[in-house]
């Protein structure tokens, strides 16, 4: 088996979570799996184009991957995290959902101007929160090196929404 | 300086968050700091009796160093989630807080009898959810091998709360 079928067969599927009609796809047996995560961690920093200055993982799943991506690579872990739950001075993105909106921030000072900075969550669904943290590194006058994700689920397009940002869109398996 | 100097040189108090005359500390420069991190694992890893069987971390904080515990230990690691956010079924302990009580959840067989835990959180406060934790691993009739917090707020009296569980209480630092 390849990286994705190995995934793949690890995620359980949920149906009707969080809502009827929803296939949840839930991927905490990943983290019971040490040498799965290993495989992981190396799936992502070999597909990389160069090594980030900084990595942006977002709440809550994507601290996961996320730091241990940072901790790999020797480089800055900076948490996105929902409106309201970073104490001290923010810089807020904002982004839609099917009804209404929702934001996430980043501490203050976090990005610098020029640096190239690896965006990671264990989902792509619609882009929303994944374009919101580009935005903030773009407010930054950042760049956005590249897109890590565990999985993308290709029929919400994310994808199209990103490629404004990156082309580095990495994905380690897809539905 | 030694590792509790430096955490603390590190963390930033944020006066009256989340609420009026709270002196809140806040973390998140520690994972801006790769050379920092690297020390704390080391410093959590040289501090346990013994090889922990599983890691169980505790949302959202706890996700951070729980996780980068467990891989580098080569062990599962075990998300403790709020009441409702994993999808399949779950096993969960209840905690009082101030006011009220709340929840946390583990997955359903993620634990085995027998099986030494660590649990992981950011900060010991008053122990409610670290003893929430230390309950689920009771409920499957496995052992608490340790704790370990980076803060320990002394003044709140946690310690004595999950001394009933283990007396490896590991925290890098206090307050």
């Amino acid at each position: 088996m390849n990286l994705s079928q190995k995934i793949k067969s690890i995620i359980r599927e949920v149906p009707d979570f969080p809502t009827p009609g929803v296939n949840f796809k839930d991927i905490t047996p990943i983290f019971e799996n040490p040498s799965l995560c290993q495989e992981i961690v190396e799936g992502f920093i070999s597909a990389l184009p160069n090594k980030p200055d900084a990595v942006i993982g977002i709440e809550s799943r994507g601290f996961l991957f996320g730091f241990l991506l940072a901790y790999q690579l020797k480089v800055p872990f900076i948490l996105a995290r929902k409106a309201g739950k970073l104490p001290y001075k923010t810089v807020k993105a904002e982004y839609t959902l099917e009804y209404g909106s929702a934001a996430i921030e980043i501490n203050e000072g976090s990005i610098h101007s020029g640096q190239n900075i690896l965006i990671h969550d264990d989902l792509l669904a619609t882009g929303g929160t994944a374009s919101a943290a580009a935005q903030l590194v773009k407010m930054h006058k950042a760049n956005v090196l590249a897109f890590t994700f565990l999985i993308e689920l290709t029929f919400l397009k994310g994808r199209d929404k990103l490629q404004n940002y990156s082309n580095n869109i990495i994905c380690l398996t897809q539905y």
